[in-house]
């Protein structure tokens, strides 16, 4: 196989999408892509590497190495607002492995058709097992929701379900059939980016994120980026019955929902005043959210039972990908 | 250290080049980066990674890494003839080592800095040294350089010198102390991407195409791209009075010009009512250039010498970097 045969596979893949768009004025095959953004937008640019052994244990399918080295990205612009366009594909393989190269293409290109967008770049080289891609979205100019604008009394949002990823994690290397985990398991392999969600918040978020190291994690990096600190109701994450059938335990769930890893939802700040739009927002956008605390004057983080007493901050917050540990 | 620290480090580097460049509206830090790209611009995308022990021989400077990783896809936008105005680094690093990410760091802003590049994207992971650069120029509508446009009688025309960095290799390779390989090791460790010349091209060349994989490999690609063949006059193919002092035999050294790797040079085509415009334009942009042969009707490439003798061409065109291998 020479180093085309992967861009090539997704890029007649791609073709339709391409075709669909109208701003590819030129995909892939050139020395770079040329691209028309449309007027009066931002461009959003953003880039992640998952590694075998780091970001997702030797054994899972292909396919959904393809669509999880996808979501993650879109998950991005999911976080700042933003619309996809385009994506391009750097692939480290360690060897020639057609059937490997025909799931993987299948994977991403199910997520890129799903959200219309156009891969228009690609680099594959050989090596130990490695995704990176960078994504290209558009956000109407000063409508980019950051991490940066939360304020005290602001209500604190998150989206979908937390810890569900973590417990199919969890259940994986405990050796727990495949039967048992299987809609905890399509979480942790087949995250789904909230992008109707995020482009529904502009103008009513003040801030947001997406959660990919943990929830405590990265509402952490809000926090600091805005200079608050915020008040949770734990017993308010919001909870998939999958987790509460294979977690029974209230302290290993509550774990995984504060401290697990790729969630993939929106952790967002909003005025009280805007709660009944954000829940119409979502609503529209066919997004489940959950209200879950508030946001406060300082620095602190402080988490608080139904009946309001304070619960201990667990001593591990998230999974820094680099170490490979949790800090 | 964190998985953060090389990209602060990168981030403080890049703060002035950022706030100078006035396009972006957000830099890293946040989900994803927010740029502004000018009107009337198309934009120009691509992107490359390094891997040690493919791209580059273990023992290389991390200096020189971190520089030539951005250079490989600068080239790209010069030839294109786009401006480069952000880059996005994903990073691989097998350990934790402050001084390789200073150093990486330090020449990966030395050539941003010098084209005004701003790093506005960057993900750091574990594992195997690996570098994924991807990049993001302007170019006006319509005016970008593709290889698709070389017509019959076309001028051939190639930037700089051939060779110099394969002959580099070959020296290193063979254990020749470094004093004796200084000007060919920098060619090899530190390419200049041409992108004064890729600019001043806009609307006299009809094809262009960077030399990384071997001049006639990426002619190749031109030449099919085009639906064209091409006579060279071996003899004039470029060469530095470096190259021509460590390989005096002939056959060497041309074959490290025909088939030689990383010489990220421009070999393009022009109309040759355009040559003395061809000549000004790349005066004006500093950048040697030397006609080298002729566009033909068809699809066979021939090489010809001083004489107008046939030069049979070598059996091996480039390097494949995907298998290790030539092909």
């Amino acid at each position: 196989m020479a180093e085309f045969a992967l861009i090539d596979r997704l890029r007649q893949r791609a073709t339709a999408t391409v075709l669909a768009r109208g701003d590819v004025a030129l995909g892939i095959g050139d020395d770079a892509a040329l691209l028309d953004p449309p007027k009066g937008r931002q461009l959003a640019l953003a880039v992640d590497t998952l590694v075998e052994g780091v970001h997702f244990p030797k054994g899972v399918p292909a396919s959904a190495i393809g669509w999880k080295a996808l979501a993650v990205n879109l998950s991005d612009l999911a976080a700042m607002g933003a619309e996809p366009a385009a994506a391009l594909l750097a692939l480290t393989l360690p060897s020639d492995d057609a059937g490997f190269v025909d799931e993987f293409a299948a994977g991403f290109s199910a997520l890129a058709d799903t959200h219309r967008v156009a891969l228009v770049g690609g680099d594959t080289t050989r090596g130990p097992l490695a995704v990176s891609v960078t994504v290209v979205g558009y956000v109407p100019k000063g409508d980019a929701l950051t991490r940066s604008g939360a304020a005290a009394d602001d209500d604190l949002w998150i989206t979908g379900t937390l810890g569900d990823a973590a417990g199919a994690l969890a259940l994986w290397k405990a050796g727990t059939p495949m039967l048992r985990t299987g809609s905890l398991r399509e979480r942790l392999d087949r995250p789904s980016p909230r992008l109707g969600a995020g482009c529904a918040l502009r103008g009513l978020a003040t801030a947001c994120i997406d959660v990919s190291d943990g929830f405590l994690a990265d509402l952490g990096h809000l926090l600091a980026m805005s200079g608050v600190g915020a008040d949770i109701d734990v017993d308010t994450l919001p909870v998939s019955a999958a987790l509460l059938d294979a977690f029974p335990d209230l302290s290993t769930r509550r774990a995984l929902q504060l401290s697990g890893g790729d969630d993939y939802e929106l952790c967002f700040t909003a005025p009280a005043k805007k709660r009944e739009a954000v829940l119409a927002a979502l609503d529209a956008a066919a997004t489940p959210v959950a209200r879950v605390g508030r946001i406060t004057v300082g620095a602190s983080l402080r988490l608080f039972d139904l009946d309001g007493l304070p619960v201990a901050l667990p001593p591990r917050r998230g999974y820094v990908h680099f170490s490979g540990e949790t800090a």
